[in-house]
């Protein structure tokens, strides 16, 4: 069968509708019985040999073209393989009622789930495609799922949703605890007992209750805001100190810990893994901590990934069994993303 | 006891080179049976109370004071709870033949093996010490171990080396093999067999012999440049594409794959690693392959790592069972730089 190309739309007649729609979910039938197809769609068609050429071009001709792009045809193609079925979500691409946004990305497919077609409207996923290299704002995640095709046309596929961060840890804390401000930490040399041993604020410097405890210079700042810390220049003193550390960075992380600590969870540091923080939602004693469950990275809302670095945190995240979040972070407000993998 | 500084120099007399020196490796005897100490080898007395006072400063005062780099403190006190003896090594304060800097980076602090001492000359570690925020040259690594202050005042040892990159993967490459240039990567719709199959040059769009098959723009630019692939442009247009996907991170990137390959070792995209090469050093079959080995990060030579950043890439390599290795490379030069976790 042959198939035309007019102005981006590709058009196959006789029984293309029953032989490509009605049974295998490509394309939109259109008045006259004749099948509407989308680029991407007719060649994973002249791929398989079920179309002979469309505007005269082959597989690789058309893939080639301008009409078509590679990396929407790998990720199309690897869906296929996988099972499903899936449509491209462009324009009038989609049957009505399907949403062709999702939180301002743009969606390149909508995936059925398997054993449904676009027939059912029932959805699986939200695609969208990127290159390895195409930056990513992460103001656009949350409800999509992300198809990343890298260099050697490989597939890695990461769930984006937008989370409830909650907790049940928190405790009362003390007054006007003294403090030493250092270079890049404080020092409380007399600690009450639950502000470690409960609250988990900071880390002792040798295992044994009622030494010196030592505290970063956010945890410092969260405590003296609340009049818990008593340090000489009051929390002006740590947050210049802070600032002088790491600038703007300081005030966006120190606003992601507050709000953590607001919903009842522990942030730690999570240098280890290279993250801002990790986190704990039920501490109630020290002596009883379970793993932490989050990664947290913070970062500013208008922040753009680069797809290779998204990999790197949530296969890190994937082989410490935590889930990865990003706290996106612009002025007071606060949007939580987590990013996962996921196998189709 | 009591003891004095003088010009950054702590003295103690009475029998504090029997106590301290003799029995527990610290400081540096002087004429007239007089010890002299490092800062902070005196703090840590300070703080185990083996020193009343240093100019009359508490442990306290003393630490806090300009004297005294906190992050020093924290790693020599770590070391020292993990059973080692070590001297600081500013300055003259190692014995001689001991070299007080290794490949260009400030060594902190020489570690002797536990049970030896600085009377035996024997070191097991150069330490240097970071903050957290303290940029790294990569240039500086190779002969160090990298002690990292977190914000937490945790500790992460980092080990580095100057590895040997070798392997007896290696084809005789076919000549003149037809390939299309697309956006980001290019086909070889009739590929020879061995070209995949055991140079594992390339992804093959299907899992079928004899299918096409994909070659990222770096293994293109390879072969090319080899006569291996015959592509319209040539070598010339492959490189404009790369350049224009990713500028000079290309070249360089290129660089480094060109060297592994000449080393008879097989890079392969590191992206699911969020690293630049997964690397295979004995291919023989694509049927019979076994785990890669390293993950291969390519930067510039003056690059300077965020200690951070490097404590994650080391992480996820080794949750994956992998040696994290960074290419450095400058025009033509690539210096080999491991980074692996270590516990003293």
């Amino acid at each position: 069968m042959d198939a035309t190309l007019t102005n981006g739309v590709v058009r196959a007649g006789q029984n293309a509708r029953e032989r490509f729609y009605d049974s295998r979910g490509y394309g939109r039938p259109v008045d006259g019985g004749a099948l509407e197809l989308a680029p991407v769609e007719a060649a994973h068609l002249l791929y398989r040999g079920d179309l002979n050429s469309v505007d005269g071009q082959s597989f690789r001709t058309f893939l080639t073209s301008a009409a078509v792009s590679e990396t929407a045809f790998l990720v199309y193609k690897d869906l296929r393989d996988r099972g499903f079925y899936l449509s491209p979500a462009r324009g009038a691409w989609v049957a009505d009622g399907v949403a062709i946004e999702r939180g301002g990305a743009a969606v390149d497919f909508v995936v059925y789930p398997r054993g449904s077609g676009p027939w059912d409207g029932e959805v699986a996923y939200c695609v969208a495609v990127a290159g390895e290299r195409e930056p990513v704002p992460a103001a656009s995640l949350g409800d999509i799922v992300l198809a990343v095709v890298d260099e050697e046309s490989e597939i890695t596929y990461l769930e984006t949703a937008r989370p409830d961060i909650e907790g049940t840890s928190a405790i009362d804390l003390p007054e006007g605890v003294a403090a030493e401000l250092l270079d890049e930490r404080a020092f409380v040399w007399n600690p009450p007992a639950e502000l470690y041993g409960r609250g988990f604020y900071g880390q002792r410097l040798d295992d044994q209750d009622g030494e010196v405890l030592q505290l970063s210079l956010l945890e410092a700042a969260y405590l003296a805001d609340r009049g818990a810390l008593a340090v000489t220049g009051g929390v002006e003193a740590v947050l210049a100190c802070g600032r002088d550390a790491e600038g703007d960075r300081f005030d966006r992380r120190l606003r992601a810990y507050t709000e953590l600590r607001e919903r009842g969870v522990v942030p730690k540091t999570g240098f280890k893994f290279g993250a801002d923080f990790r986190t704990y939602a039920h501490v109630e004693s020290v002596d009883d901590l379970g793993h932490s469950e989050l990664l947290v990275r913070v970062l500013a809302a208008d922040h753009e990934f680069a797809p290779r670095d998204l990999a790197l945190d949530v296969r890190l995240a994937h082989g410490v069994r935590k889930e990865m979040v990003f706290a996106l972070v612009d002025g007071d407000t606060v949007e939580w993303v987590s990013v996962g993998r996921l196998t189709p």
